[in-house]
């Protein structure tokens, strides 16, 4: 099953140097998913063909501008090419006011179904469900109420051992409940155990996504284990007081926390204006977790 | 004096081909005005190599995501560059409602002044007058409340002859005077018409912007005889209806006003998505006005 992400946009507030304000695509068995909505996200989904009417679900962190002035202008846009499915937007308080009043003055009336979510950054919830996956959000530590999102991709059934359930004569009936964990009694009275007639499945993975915060230990319960931890490094950390100051992490914070919560992977962004050159952030953060990698806009990174 | 447009975007509501949400720059001796700010301006203003914070007017048109969506970016983005100049933004009732919601959920409070400036679709108003030019709204036929926007320069003073007063032997001190239409008598009793002792200024250029409208007659006497008339063209005439029940206007129906009005020259833009390729709009333009141009990204236009 396919859990990547694309990168949209990698920059901090400022866009310069090429690059984009805060977006991403999140592929989870050909669903899309889209975090962060930074202004020109809709430019970017064209540039990297990508129809934005696949996309079902929008997870907006926080209301800063550089995490969401492209919304109001990408489902404008998927009503203007013909939406008819439905849109659902995960996002903190007064965005479903700061939506309706756009579309009050623009007098749009959407041709689709938009149901805004409003999420809080003072729990840890479950905001979606579906076949695949689960995505919740936790409390992040800004300027502003922020939160952060998980994916965990559902547990996934064992796969029957073909070659074992064929020697010993298993009507293919009883399959899916020995895939569901039920034993299998043979006439002759024989009990074959369900995981011995099975082959494990891979474990769930999971992607986390924390951009904006400051690097505190309140968080790091909900972003424990997982496979890939996105993280915001806005800085290095010879500024690590103005990190602090403004609310945000250095490379090398984000690094240590990755190696705190036990993370696989670790993919920084959100780079401020004032660097160019972002190979001075990925050093930095791979002296403390060796698998780091940048953010690249255009480039996806499997989960 | 330097009164030149550059085209920041060109597209109408979406964005494709390269091509982006209505925004222009306009220099008028080196003071630059923005009109429209599409979302992405604040990118093509660096592609094109402009500080936006030599920007001391915005004037927006209407509250239709692709003429404004860049506006709330643009004007955060001079905050965070340390911007103390006041910024003067002149639009559309619901425009101020707008900008201050969007920065009470930021909690963004603008180092610099800004000033909202209300404008009225149901009148001709001059918004703006200073040392170089008068900025007027008048009432446009769209959607919603909509105003173009008229740019004249300011008469200019005539030039003095030089060799002639020299001749004569004019003193100095009295050459403001003659600039400003007084006569010289000189001591013989010889009296020097101002006329004669001075080169007439060229005539006061002007500039009009027309986006969005369907053509009418009520807006014509406002754009009277302009040096360079922007019209909207998003449809090719064969889409006539079409343009109608969306209240705009097609490239054929553009040329015949700027001929009806007695422009110099007409640029077309804000492009239907539909049309990739823009020559058949030129042509159809062409065809009955002459002094044509499409308006094309990162391309000036002098006036």
């Amino acid at each position: 099953m396919r859990f990547d992400v694309l990168i949209l946009g990698s920059s901090s507030a400022t866009p310069i140097y090429g690059r984009h304000p805060t977006a991403q695509l999140i592929n989870v068995n050909e669903q899309l998913y889209l975090v962060d909505c930074g202004e020109g996200t809709q430019v970017q989904l064209i540039k990297y063909g990508v129809r934005s009417n696949r996309i079902k679900h929008i997870f907006i962190s926080h209301l800063h501008g550089d995490h969401y002035l492209g919304l109001i202008g990408l489902i404008s846009s998927m009503h203007l090419v013909g939406r008819k499915d439905e849109l659902h937007i995960y996002g903190p308080p007064g965005l479903k006011e700061i939506i309706e009043l756009h579309f009050l003055h623009s007098q749009t009336e959407l041709r689709y179904s938009l149901y805004i979510h409003t999420t809080q950054d003072s729990t840890n919830n479950v905001v979606l469900e579906n076949e695949n996956l689960r995505v919740s959000t936790f409390p992040l530590s800004h300027r502003i109420a922020c939160t952060g999102f998980r994916f965990d991709e559902n547990k996934r059934l064992p796969a029957i051992d073909r070659e074992k359930v064929t020697t010993i004569g298993i009507p293919t009936a009883l399959l899916p409940l020995i895939k569901r964990g039920h034993d299998y009694t043979a006439p002759d009275g024989t009990v074959y155990r369900w995981q011995e007639l099975t082959i494990a499945p891979a474990p769930p993975r999971s992607y986390a996504y924390c951009s904006d915060t400051v690097k505190t230990s309140s968080y790091l319960p909900y972003i424990q284990q997982v496979d890939l931890l996105y993280h915001e490094a806005t800085f290095l950390d010879e500024m690590r007081d103005r990190a602090a100051a403004t609310y945000h992490t250095t490379a090398l914070q984000a690094a240590e926390i990755a190696a705190e919560v036990g993370a696989k992977k670790l993919l920084i962004g959100h780079y401020s204006a004032r660097y160019k050159d972002l190979k001075p952030l990925l050093h930095e953060s791979k002296s403390v977790f060796g698998a780091t990698q940048l953010a690249l806009e255009g480039k996806w990174y499997s989960i």
